[in-house]
């Protein structure tokens, strides 16, 4: 697996009136985590779409287990667990000090500029298995 | 079951580079939805507030089916298909005129404003079946 | 001039934990208005954009005379009080019922698909005079 | 005066289809770099909030003098160049290497729980002085 951890701190945008964060201000955490994942394999996602790729996502989920209010400092820990075949699967888990906030996924396919589907590209195969974590 | 149809038309703030409206907003259709729904059947949520109840999300999920993008008019269709138990489960279909966008839930829980557990208030029961629809 | 109402239901997501609508969210107000605005002279911002112009904004601001909450049904007013030259002023009221809840403006360029600076398009000055009001 | 830097990496659900952090969203920025500010003085807004003062933003204003994209390492420079007295005036530059992106400023009350404009706390005073810089 690859395990990468991306630390957040709430602003009073992301809150709402009933004092904790919006529950779908989350997928934004996701994706700064998740996009912090890639560049921390070496693989930002600009370059990947540079080179013609697109990870648009079909599938997200989450479930709030803690509330997490303003200024909290959140840890937002990424989880590639299977390496991509058709799709790929992010788990994310959210953490306030040793406390689970919640837990979530997203599934992404691959697709060209054209949208058409396509294999996950070569590169992106070969930085997941370069830090691919054997636990 | 309870359905209702709720319009939006898509700003270019919901849009991303990808030119598609952004995964995350689609949480922010179904909030709108779910409170014009909620509002439809004579209850709306700053009433339940008012009165003490909340009701957090616990649960969020969609699936996409295809992009929805800038000026797009899509209609949410907010459905109760079960009757309120210890949660609420609300779903929700995104369609870009005869096509599906996307498809979600979200489940809630009803607290009052010490957070703790409840069961649904009454008056939220009667107003659900008062509009039942049996299809 | 050209002056043109717009209707918008605050939902949970742009209020924040003062309870208010968060200052950032005006400007999607702003936007969703000024559209509107487009559309009902019959120019929709992406039949602009399909014409290869753009209007990227080079100037907001808000001021923010009261506050507005959730399910507050606010009337946003927007206002085109001059043709464009190189620039287009936009002013934005902000309404809840009779009373202001907050006035703006956003400053507009046009450019072309390079991003270079262009003249207003000559349909984009026909339907601001087409729908000019003398008053 | 007081100035204080902090870094943001732009992320996908902030840009729009144009390829380019959309203008709403500097507020956030602002809003995340002045809190930044207030934490670096020792004195969290969280704190503040607590001690039953709340600073509602009355005037927002943004220039955009470049744009700024997908993953762009932005500085926001958040400047007090007065001293506040019934109200406080913050200053922004947004920066990417050494380009400037955007300036503005926010101008802010200071109001008790109920609303009503007071003095600047002693404390917020306090801590302004003691980290005030003359330059």
């Amino acid at each position: 697996m690859i395990s990468v951890d991306f630390i957040i701190r709430v602003i009073y945008a992301e809150t709402d009136m009933m004092g904790r964060v919006y529950y779908g201000r989350y997928y934004e955490y996701f994706e700064a985590a998740r996009s912090h994942l890639l560049r921390e394999i070496g693989l930002p996602y600009s370059e990947i779409e540079k080179a013609g790729f697109y990870l648009p996502v079909i599938e997200s989920h989450c479930e709030y287990k803690n509330p997490a209010t303003f200024e909290d400092e959140l840890t937002i820990r990424t989880m590639f667990k299977n390496m991509p075949r058709s799709t790929l699967r992010v788990e994310y888990e959210v953490l306030k000090d040793n406390t689970i906030v919640a837990i979530g996924h997203t599934v992404h396919t691959f697709v060209n500029h054209d949208g058409k589907a396509v294999r996950p590209p070569t590169t992106f195969r070969k930085a997941l298995e370069d830090h691919w974590n054997e636990e």
